[in-house]
């Protein structure tokens, strides 16, 4: 794809020396997501998995569920002064029959008819949507440990991270810790739908079994996206938002946060890590 | 405001210890911003400097640029099921008379009737949409010392994040190193846009002769931001992105990134930083 970085000059100052050289920068495009001919959503993304991008937005906003739902995504033609294709324009055409959900004028909330827009409207609208109820069989048991060597992986994966310092990162692992998949973007939410994208096209949703973890904060919008794509424990590197933990709570998601060295916080759905023998190791 | 933290319950495991008790979180909630009784936009955010974050978003968006713009701001009355107000839906009057500009179907995104959405269009947008040039009389010119001194004087100043550590810090200091004002929130973007849009509640746009100072990275929304409001130096304690960067170039806003201990990199309009002075030291 060859613009996921960009060189640029840049004046650099350390401890009073000055030098001049070039630099190389994470690329921010617009991308602009259509939903059978019809802009829905423009997003500020770094290019690369734009399909995989557009499918798991579109899973999050409850659109796609599955494979099936999908027909097709392509770039739209090119229609710059010069003619050239940007690449930034897809257009996502679904099954046909299947039902579209009303979306609203920003991505990933719901706003109701009335004045009465709260969190509560924001959750049940999640709750209501998802088609994939998470439930494990058999149940999910996970190693505090196992959680804890995580954040390593991911930074070991974090290959546009090295060259810029400017990117967020997202990545599935299995139950086991072994990591599935990993996608770097400028947006938080980005990155995430890439992963979802990704799954979808490889007829792996719902992501059963899996932990999503993200390097920065979990707000409502990775909660929800976890949910939507039947993901059963997010991990944040950083600290969660209220509502992010309401709707861990509301939809059974396990949800830890501050993961760090040999430690973390769970604010949801506890019932997935075997805090038993943590106490055990304890006495 | 009372919403800026919630409680919640929360396991911690610190090295195999485990305790139960109660954790500050950080307070997201959806807030629609309505444009003389048009729904256009809704934000997760921090409650708190509703009509302040509802105006600088505004300035971003090319609707206001001065305090004469703006008629009024309100709440709308409440209409949850037991009608209690909810306080996360606003409108905001214009003058009449006002000219409004296309607002697209995303915040911060200009989009072309073609398929030919690209990040020049992006700049194009912003550059021929600002009411407020960037240019300094007399010239701007600032220590790299005094820029150095500014993350840890935001830091200093972050009440929020010290309790929940999930906070976003935005701060405008004078030319001078003194700080003007600080907002917090779960999103970076909606810290920036209570900064403005309480300098324009205050008459104080353009916000000449100032720094804005994130505490994260340096998108092409915050670029943007900055240049609506006419802020000439945009600090960053992370990387910027491409596109930010080259937003700075073309309008003449000074980029500085990786604004750490006394090492940074200035990406754009470095005639405002006295380069000359470091490069004697260094002599």
């Amino acid at each position: 794809m060859g613009r996921v970085t960009e060189r640029r000059k840049v004046i650099r100052i350390r401890d009073g020396a000055i030098s001049s050289r070039p630099d190389t920068l994470v690329t921010e495009e617009p991308l602009e997501i259509r939903l059978n001919g019809k802009p829905l959503a423009i997003t500020m993304r770094t290019p690369g998995d734009d399909f995989a991008l557009a499918a798991g937005f579109l899973v999050s906003e409850g659109v796609l569920a599955q494979h099936h739902d999908l027909q097709n995504i392509v770039y739209c033609a090119g229609a710059t002064a010069d003619g050239t294709n940007t690449y930034n324009v897809v257009d996502v055409t679904t099954t046909p029959g299947l039902p579209i959900p009303d979306i609203t004028l920003e991505r990933n909330v719901y706003t109701t008819s009335s004045c009465g827009l709260c969190g509560k409207a924001s959750l049940d609208a999640v709750r209501t949507t998802t088609r994939w109820p998470l439930s494990d069989t058999p149940p999910l048991r996970i190693e505090p440990d196992l959680l804890a060597s995580l954040p390593d992986r991911l930074r070991a994966a974090q290959r546009v991270f090295d060259r810029t310092g400017g990117l967020h990162a997202a990545a599935l692992f299995t139950e086991h810790g072994e990591l599935l998949d990993i996608r770097e973007d400028v947006g938080r939410h980005n990155a995430v739908d890439k992963l979802i994208g990704r799954a979808l096209q490889h007829h792996n949703l719902p992501l059963t079994r899996v932990i999503l973890l993200v390097s920065g904060r979990a707000s409502f919008e990775l909660a929800q996206k976890a949910v939507m794509a039947g993901i059963p424990i997010l991990a944040a590197v950083s600290a969660p938002s209220s509502l992010a933990v309401d709707l861990a709570t509301e939809t059974g998601l396990t949800l830890v946060g501050f993961l760090r060295g040999h430690s973390m916080n769970v604010y949801a759905g506890e019932d997935r890590i075997t805090l038993q023998a943590v106490a055990a190791a304890q006495g």
